[in-house]
């Protein structure tokens, strides 16, 4: 089973790509989806979109796990990480792909096991579970794979979040 | 020439057609795009970008115009509207139309010629201008056609908003 863990922006998508092999998970890519300072929002959501199908077409996820938004910061990004994270979640849909959300709480309980783990604990459990050299770089790839292993984790333990289970 | 205007939503999009002959605007079509509560969020999504899609194959604007988000409410209403309105922008410069985007203030400017109109004086104004018998209703579909008319009359001024102009 292929799982793709996406970390919504307008600026930079990151994103992890694992394999689950019986009980083990294996890392097959991760990166991001840039998009250009050149281009207009607008454009730049189109960009984004264009970029996603050509990344699902690639690795044909049977599931994708998005992060959720969690702001306490000015208003406008968050409409605009919004604005790019729609994009995303109608992207995904509409080429038929199991849909999961998880909130960044839950991200951390699922890699780490502590919802109050800090960025370098999520990324150097990452490394280790994914039999990494080292900690994935940018840090949005890395979430990416964070996000991809919360998944296999907490649908390993039979968990499906209440936020979860959005399926074609 | 055809202007579609749109006003976002995730349960209820807005729209209203109109098409300029010569100086004179007529009223070609206005409503809704509804989505079903009974649908999940990315869902709900989906529905809303394969509606607008058709939407856009039956009356083949030259130019959309859509509103840009105020908010002062919470930020988790703002976050679901915007996921919407980036769908929304998505979908239109993919089919290559050309985008526009007016702030409500700029929308009571461009049809009353005053910023802090109330709701019924632009209303009464769209039914005037487009000669209808009465307001349209709901709402949504009246703001719709009030966002047409606010780029038709920013472009006949020849006043291209700082925030329009999101050509293909």
């Amino acid at each position: 089973m292929i799982i793709l863990g996406l970390d919504p922006g307008i600026a930079i998508l990151g994103y992890g790509v694992v394999k689950k092999e019986k009980h083990k998970l294996k890392p097959i890519d991760f990166g991001t989806i840039q998009t250009s300072k050149e281009l207009d929002e607008p454009q730049r959501l189109l960009s984004l979109a264009n970029s996603l199908e050509k990344l699902l077409d690639i690795y044909n996820p049977d599931v994708v796990a998005v992060e959720e938004l969690f702001f306490n910061k000015n208003i406008k990004t968050a409409i605009t990480v919004a604005q790019a994270r729609g994009v995303i979640l109608m992207v995904i849909l509409k080429k038929g792909i199991s849909l999961y959300e998880y909130t960044p709480l839950q991200v951390k309980q699922g890699v780490v096991g502590y919802g109050r783990a800090t960025k370098l604990q999520v990324q150097t459990m990452v490394k280790t579970l994914l039999n990494l050299e080292k900690i994935p770089k940018p840090d949005d790839a890395a979430d990416g794979l964070a996000i991809a292993i919360c998944h296999n984790n907490f649908s390993a333990m039979n968990i499906i979040s209440q936020k979860a289970g959005w399926s074609k």
